[in-house]
This record gives structure tokens, C-alpha cells and sequence, in this order.
């Protein structure tokens, strides 16, 4: 029984949304495994939008609960850091003990990136961790983005890919989505 | 037996981290419920920072395994969004079936933000949802983030608050979690 892995990201944002969202359901497939695509869900009816949010996340909270494993694209998304309800999504799928894998296209870490954000001022405090300007911690472990993303993954024995994507393709190069689903598809197997 | 509530935050990170978490603890215990604050741990001695940044992701999901509730600070952390790591430890609790809380001290919701990261330049698709100048869909549920965090809340019978803090404070205000708090410590009784 070939494993089913719930495909978390922003893609379902983009404005060929349908276009990339399938590209990544059929390379799931040609690894050998089930694609829960959080994107083919058929909106529901709803009297608001605000019903249609909480129905959207009702139905994508069932995909989780129906998915083996989670393969979550942590590429930053408009800013720093990755977009938050596929980080939402991650921890939801740790917290069921399940598979967790991750990627993103973009090869500056979350501490090169916060750095970057204060134009390279910081500095150290006593206890040897940098601050921003501001006086505000920067994480700097080494990771793609906070610790509970990148610890969750890996201390459940998934595998975190770090891609390195041309500028403008960085939420729909497929180059490290293609590496960590050969990993998932061989640990999933 | 009181219940336990996981304070969920950015405060970890702030120049007056312990200042903040310590207040926050001192609120929750007054509203009578057991704080359990994820900054509270000592350090793990380990031989690397990335070791160090596993060890700290293992404690903290322990620490939500034991906690009863979340109460998760969502205001917007260097950028347009929440910050990552609490949005992995919202979801991470709603997946445990926890009762959920959050707060955010900054007014505007998720689609204000966003088109104002826009310069308020974006349009109508087909459909009807909002675009940036990129073409990429603006969420704009009147949520206070994704609809992932803003439905996981709702969904499960929890509460969403939305303040309105000072310039400057939108990190230490405690208006909003004094809210938050009460309506926690009221549906946890």
C-alpha cells in the first residue's frame, strides 16, 4: 500500500497555481506515493468568506488527518520567513509522530536571512548569541527557518533539503522538491 | 485540578525576554491556570548550536505534549506574519485536539497587511479574491493570519483576540492576552 504524503505550501497562492500544484502531484506520484494536495479541494459553499476560511481549514485539517506523511515547502514567502500556514501544517503533522520532510529554494539560512533583513548590523550578547539593532535575538542554529520547523523535522528522522533556485523561481522551482521526495518515497517505502 | 495553558510567543527573543515571559507567567497563574512557558527551559549543554536547536525543539514539543491549551501571541513578527515557530506550535497543539487561543496586538488583519505590503496596489480575479501586483492571491478572510491558525482556533471552540497596541509595543503590550487569558481561564474552568 504506497504511502500518502500531504503536499503543504504557498503554491496554492501563486497565479498559475493549478499548473504548479499539479506538476508537484504528478512527481509525487512518479516516486511512488499518494499526493494530498491541500489546493484540490473543491470550495464549499459558504455565506461569507470568513465561513468559507474556517471550512477551508476544516477540509485541509481532514486531508492531515488522512495523509502519512507531510513533505512542507519552507521556502520564505513574502518576507523572512516561510509561509505560515504551511508552518501551521507541519506542526500538525509532528504532532501526530508522523513523517516529516521539508525543503525550500532558497539557500541562505534563517540567520543569514535575518541578518540580512538588518542590513548586517548586529551583534553579540553575553551569552555568545547575536542580536539585530533592535535588540531582538536572531536565531542562527545553522537552519532554514525557527527551530521547531527544522528540530521537528529532523528529530523525527526526516530530512530537510536546501535548494538553491534562480531569482523568480524561488515558489516554483522543483529542483529540491524533486531531492526530498526521493528521500521521502526511499524512507516512506 | 487547574489546567495548563502553553504560552506560545515571539517573546523568547526580545531584549527583555525574561522581563516579558516572566509577566506573562504571573498573568496566567493569576487567571488560574498553570503557565507553561516554552522559554522557561535551561538550556541543554551540547556540543553545537545545531545540537542545541534540536535539543530545544525536543523540549518544547514535551512541553506541549503536557500542556492542556495554547495560547498562542500571533502579532506580526519582522515582517507581515506571525512568527513561524508559534504557528508550529498552534498547529501542533490543534492536532491534539487541545483548545486553542490567540492574540495578536496589531489591528489590522491578514488582507490589511497584505495590501499594504502591496502599497494597496492589487485587483479582483475571476473568482473574486484580491492580487498582489504579482499575481499572487491576497488570503483576505477577515482572519488575523492564514486561515490554517485563525480556523484551527475557531474551529475548535477557542478564541480569537485582536488588539490594538501602541507603536512600539506591539510585543510586550498585554492588553490583549489579559483578554485572551480571561476568556481561556472562563472555557478551561
Amino acid at each position: 500500500m504506497p504511502k500518502s504524503v500531504y503536499l503543504a505550501g504557498p503554491e496554492v497562492f501563486l497565479s498559475n497555481a493549478r499548473e504548479i500544484l499539479d506538476l508537484k502531484i504528478a512527481l509525487t506520484r512518479e516516486a511512488g506515493l499518494v499526493p494530498i494536495s491541500p489546493g484540490d479541494l473543491e470550495l464549499p459553499k459558504t455565506d461569507s468568506k470568513w465561513e468559507l476560511g474556517l471550512a477551508i481549514s476544516a477540509i485541509d485539517e481532514k486531508l492531515m488527518h488522512s495523509a502519512d506523511a507531510i513533505i512542507a515547502n519552507l521556502t520564505p514567502f513574502r518576507g523572512l520567513a516561510a509561509d505560515t500556514g504551511t508552518c501551521f501544517e507541519l506542526g500538525f503533522m509532528c504532532a501526530q509522530g508522523k513523517p516529516a520532510f521539508a525543503y525550500t529554494n532558497v539557500k541562505a539560512d534563517h540567520g543569514e536571512r535575518t541578518r540580512a533583513h538588518f542590513s548586517g548590523v548586529w551583534s553579540t550578547d553575553e551569552r555568545g548569541f547575536p542580536r539585530g539593532p533592535d535588540g531582538m535575538m536572531i536565531e542562527d542554529m545553522g537552519f532554514v527557518d525557527n527551530l521547531m520547523l527544522h528540530g521537528g523535522v529532523v528529530n523525527r528522522g526526516g530530512a530537510v533539503v536546501v535548494g538553491d533556485a534562480p531569482v523568480g523561481q524561488e515558489l516554483t522551482d522543483m529542483a529540491a522538491f524533486r531531492r526530498v521526495l526521493a528521500i521521502a518515497a526511499e524512507r516512506l517505502r
